[in-house]
């Protein structure tokens, strides 16, 4: 196969196989090109990858010689797409009786999904996940979004217990800003021992259910190790249960009667 | 821009924009590159692409010279995933009390998911599709891959009403296999006029939740385009209350007793 052709066969293969371990002999069998110009290769599709802010191809050094394709925003992507977010979200149309935000459109995008997923999963690039944990119904597209990024497979929480999915564990947990108690499960089945997890969900105004995802992964053993919210709640008189956390924006002020909403970035670095 | 690095960043830009209408005169501004230069590259793309059974690039001739990422897969490309789906579902341990299924995994896993989107996606490619619907909880990751595909938002129908979404439309309906009556609720913003819906749910027995979302769509004046599930049931004795669909496994056989599954492809071509 020849340079161009390769270059296009291996940037699909690398967006399709993120984080996984390849190595360089499988890329000389598949495309029976010498090992050295499949070098080349990788070499001009770091470049380029790098040079659009999409991540990078990193490679190990020796006779293996493997190479992952890592897809982390580069920060300066990172903070535009944000920037935009803000902007998308300070639409007083937006503003629904309570005070809530009307967020469902944004949600329902594949595309702007997909980019909220890059942004989280560059944040926990370096972290040691197993797996990406949320709550019907909102966090789902976000959760496989960081996932298939993340190339780690998603467990949800419900509400209620599903025949179709066998034993489940539940626990009972107080929502933050309602004060009622609430149930989630998570069938056994779901979740392996001594898991490494990244909860994500759409929005955290005191953090309550989130804190009950964080006590319901206590009963399987498994360890938290990131949080990752689209958006979070300023509000002073809901004390926030949560603390670690990454939020990409922040919704300062919901003015009812002025229809005005301030929308800031999170504290997504 | 040299060829190598255009094909790097063509082929990721098209794989992140299925569907898109693009004018050469914008890759040839992005790349600073000749109109005649990128027309060359689209044509290796191009070939690449449909030797890879994942899609192609249609052109469209004339002063604007227009271009956009069909992302089709080959009726081969298809069929060997549907055959290796089909395989995974027919291990035993995934009986679960009542004959139902477990396939929490498979619809857990981002890369999974992605492919039975695809296939669906593939077959509805030539279908004027505004939005693609589904009703929570399971088929929701399955909705974003298909419309990801055909670049469309997902709505998602809900058995019970949230403050977040404003005000709604609900329906009550007939669940086919239990007989018991449900509610389905939209909300009135997520949905235009006389859209063209494409349906998505991962399980199909006799049909009664998606005929809810029939129903639901006719109050909207909307018009269902395609339907498409990942498994369905097999089962004689419920009658079937939905009539076009496209499934990509069919249930044929649970066993219970003697611990066996038989599971073959489904409808879709």
């Amino acid at each position: 196969m020849k340079r161009s052709d390769r270059l296009v066969s291996l940037t699909r293969y690398f967006l399709e196989h993120p984080k996984e371990h390849m190595s360089l002999p499988y890329f000389s069998d598949k495309y029976d090109a010498a090992k050295s110009s499949i070098s080349e290769d990788l070499s001009i599709v770091d470049r380029v990858m790098q040079k659009e802010g999409i991540g990078y191809l990193q490679t190990l050094p020796g006779a293996s010689g493997g190479v992952s394709f890592i897809p982390e925003f580069s920060r300066e992507r990172s903070h535009q797409f944000i920037d935009e977010l803000c902007h998308t979200l300070e639409d007083s149309s937006r503003i629904l009786p309570g005070g809530y935000l009307y967020m469902s459109d944004i949600l329902g995008d594949p595309k702007m999904v997909n980019q909220i997923g890059h942004v989280l999963a560059s944040t926990f690039s370096n972290l040691d996940i197993d797996v990406v944990m949320t709550v019907a119904t909102k966090g789902i597209p976000l959760a496989y979004a960081t996932a298939a990024v993340l190339n780690v497979p998603v467990v949800i929480v419900r509400r209620d217990p599903k025949v179709t999915e066998g034993s489940s564990v539940s626990i009972n947990y107080v929502s933050g800003s309602s004060r009622k108690i609430q149930t989630m499960v998570l069938p056994k089945r779901s979740l392996t021992d001594n898991a490494n997890v990244c909860i994500i969900d759409d929005f955290m105004k005191a953090g309550g259910t989130i804190n009950g995802m964080v006590s319901l992964l206590d009963e399987f053993n498994a360890k938290v190790q990131a949080i990752g919210v689209l958006a979070e709640a300023d509000d002073e008189e809901d004390e926030r249960v949560v603390e670690n956390y990454t939020s990409l924006v922040k919704i300062t002020h919901v003015d009812i009667k002025e229809k005005t909403i301030e929308v800031r970035h999170g504290n997504v670095t």
